[in-house]
């Protein structure tokens, strides 16, 4: 093993309530954070930490500079909004270990799991995860949308509840819409879906709906949106509002 | 509103790092702490608190009771492993709120997220998860094996990476073998396969093979069990284990 030591460390969906006690004290140790400049800036630094905040949207150049950080013998934190493992910071740690520096296999390379949006989502909307579901990422820089298309047809086969992930293209804002069609096509007029943008920040919305009704324009990189299954329903609540769950029980008469 | 309070609080995979400060402040603001005995147990309790463990695993009967210790005028917080929202306590409370006492609709209901033992198991791994994935529960006492085989089959034609919650069934011990053979007949015999019991606790272990080699009778409840799509691979670690990950995109050529 190499000196160096590299942290992929999960911020959570912003608060820092929302972190793990793990995770924060991972950050502590580090003397070097790497990351996606909003989420670096928001960790307030101790005495001699160094911040590689980074407007480069490009996830594997932060990667293979945060490994050659730790190669050099620091103790680098990768910061990642989330879960690092859904979507974020951890696979392209390792797509530019498989491909990069032969040295970089030596490292001393630890994952800290964070909340992921989708479950800072559910457990704002009730447990609309409560029963199987499906996690796409809709970013179609990464694949084709004939991929895309078969992943969505086969979780509306599935009956899965559905959470998406990266739902605005810039390079190809139809996309939303398209997704839309496909699954109005799939699924019932009546099956119940959210946008929920920002959940737990300040400027949290969350706009329940159907697919019918839905208009995902609404829909922008902060947003996680949900398609439930033919048996996730709503309930109301005392105060005029809803909770939205899955039920444990799948095809058996409740 | 009523003056009760109900906090469906998630523990996390076991270790008190691995909670969130959200988690650990509603544990400390409740008068009263609901859960399956194994969970209860394992909180250190403030003086005045009360501990209301339970070896019953009807996990709904635990739901009633806390909703009617809420409407009591208590400040109930239902603990559950991982997250509450996964195939966990959440889901049970809601569905007893929907077919129950009118009066639990009006009760001030929190969500607290925690570490689902999928994430946890996917750090550990590296990233297996790192592109779209599917999330089944293999509980057959909720659904019947064609809604299983029917989720199976379609997560395969999608070829999502999978993670099985519940995998060992006491009514049914060959269920997980029936899994194991209806996913033979639908993906490559070299996919990635891992069985993860306990993890990030000191008991922790984790059998990497492929679905061709995999022997699903290791599993237990406290298993977790990851199966990739066509495009997860391993990299070779320095120390002579291996890493696991699903890349970032999807049928582009890399």
């Amino acid at each position: 093993m190499s000196a160096g030591h590299l942290a992929i460390v999960g911020l959570g969906p912003g608060p820092h309530d929302l972190m793990t006690f793990e995770a924060e004290a991972a950050l502590r140790r580090a003397t070097d954070l790497v990351g996606y400049g909003p989420y670096v800036d928001r960790l307030s630094l101790a005495p001699g930490q160094i911040r590689h905040g980074s407007d480069n949207r490009v996830e594997i150049d932060r990667a293979r500079h945060a490994l050659d950080l730790a190669l050099g013998g620091a103790r680098v934190a990768v910061v990642s909004g989330g879960d690092p493992g859904v979507f974020a910071m951890a696979a392209a740690v390792f797509e530019a270990i498989e491909q990069g520096d032969p040295r970089w296999r030596d490292l001393d390379i630890e994952v800290h799991p964070g909340i992921s949006a989708m479950l800072a989502v559910a457990a704002r909307l009730g447990a609309p995860l409560g029963h199987d579901f499906a996690v796409i990422s809709l970013s179609d820089n990464l694949k084709p949308w004939a991929a895309i298309a078969k992943r969505l047809t086969a979780a509306a086969e599935g009956d899965f509840v559905m959470a998406f992930y990266n739902p605005a293209s810039k390079a190809r804002p139809y996309l939303i819409h398209d997704v839309f069609e496909l699954l109005r096509g799939l699924k019932a007029p009546d099956t119940i879906v959210a946008f929920a943008r920002a959940v737990s920040r300040p400027d949290e919305k969350i706009e329940l709906t159907n697919l019918a009704e839905a208009d995902p324009s609404i829909a922008d990189m902060s947003t996680l949106i949900l398609v439930g299954s033919s048996e996730t329903r709503r309930i109301a609540r005392g105060d005029g509002g809803y909770w939205v769950y899955s039920p444990r029980s799948y095809g058996i008469a409740r």
